[in-house]
């Protein structure tokens, strides 16, 4: 009776060493995207190395979970509930080390995007990207830690919130390319790292739909398209006359 | 002990099934790019929208392998190999999925590439970029189907040819679009074309590594950096002056 307790305290105890691991994670996850916003806005290329180098920590927490995982599964063949939890932490860690490959790629164009001066605006429009997407992850995190699944049809609603914000960034720097050549290269790196903001957004709508799994066994209902509209995007009115 | 035999065979057919569901995902997403480039090269909108729609095949065939896997480790608690290898069933339709993500938003950005006309030596880029990205997504699925993991470094090796002809892409793109503000808008589209083809290589990749793992046990040693070298690209040399 006391072994079978230490047993189910021990199983207990390596859950949530899982999930802690998985908040770890996301903390990091979002002070990479953050710092690397920071970096590009300020044009500071020694934050955006330190950035680079950061990310290997999620690439090992990553392994760590994975091979964690397998481990727990194969020792203690846990059945519906826990079995789902641990292969949503399988999934999750994998949308955060995403998230950190996507902070690492802005911060690597730090330097291409800072030849030219960008208008302030430029600027401030990228830091109100990303406060909305660091805003969607801090969000899931919060009810991946507390299990709020009733929080999250309001998560994935936001997530529109920030396609509609990075198509009429992708408008603004298209438009910046037009008038003048010399900011096509480093307007084109902003871009991309619009881009990578914008699918921040979608990694935190992903974790959602995890959590959701996870907690009801249930896949969420009616799938959202999960895409910007800027595809359509031709040239900008201003300058197509 | 025929009872026995009976539940061995069951479960290999299990296995058996997520095997072949993964195949057939492949192959899906491999044609989905294939033609998505081809709509691409040849402005047909209506191929673009045929592609679009297809991708749902990809979603539900996912989510059913995801929810199979489940089921089997529930029923079967299988061990160290076999739970590796359902495990990497559920990252490698993971990886598939997200090609077929990839296709369908080279099909959504068909219309405003065709807004201008392109040099045909852009379109002969994209192609060659794609057989590339192809090639390894063949090879990666044919390691799969025949766990011939000494077929992967090669393999991993072949990724650099991809990140190298997309970046050279990138530094043709920002010449046609220095030449001639119309460009801009569709040069921009279809670096974000090069950059999903891009992608396509480092998804073949991860399918690589997961293959290993499943078959080893082990990570494969000595992680390369999965990664394009554009972000260093500043200004085009033929124009910047």
């Amino acid at each position: 009776m006391v072994a079978q307790q230490h047993i189910v305290r021990a199983y207990d105890e390596e859950l949530k060493f899982l999930s802690a691991r998985i908040g770890a994670m996301g903390g990091h996850a979002e002070r990479m995207v953050e710092r690397a916003v920071q970096a590009l806005v300020s044009s500071d290329a020694a934050l955006a190395q330190r950035i680079i180098h950061d990310d290997k920590m999620l690439d090992d927490a990553q392994r760590e979970i994975d091979e964690k995982a397998i481990v727990i599964i194969a020792r203690r063949q846990p059945l519906a509930h826990d079995l789902r939890e641990i292969i949503g932490a399988i999934r999750i860690s994998s949308d955060l080390e995403r998230i950190g490959d996507l902070g690492k790629n802005i911060a690597k164009r730090v330097v291409a995007v800072s030849e030219a001066r960008q208008p302030l605006r430029v600027f401030r429009g990228m830091e109100a990207l990303s406060a909305l997407a660091l805003a969607q992850l801090k969000e899931v995190l919060d009810i991946f830690a507390s299990r709020s699944v009733d929080r999250i049809a309001s998560l994935r609603d936001r997530d529109d919130q920030i396609d509609q914000m990075y198509t009429s960034m992708f408008r603004e720097l298209l438009t910046y390319m037009m008038e003048d050549p010399r900011n096509i290269a480093p307007c084109t790196h902003l871009l991309f790292c619009a881009k990578n903001i914008e699918r921040i957004g979608d990694h935190a709508t992903n974790i959602a739909e995890t959590v959701y799994y996870t907690a009801t066994g249930r896949q969420l209902p009616t799938e959202r398209p999960k895409d910007d509209l800027s595809h359509d995007v031709i040239a900008p009115m201003a300058v197509s006359q």
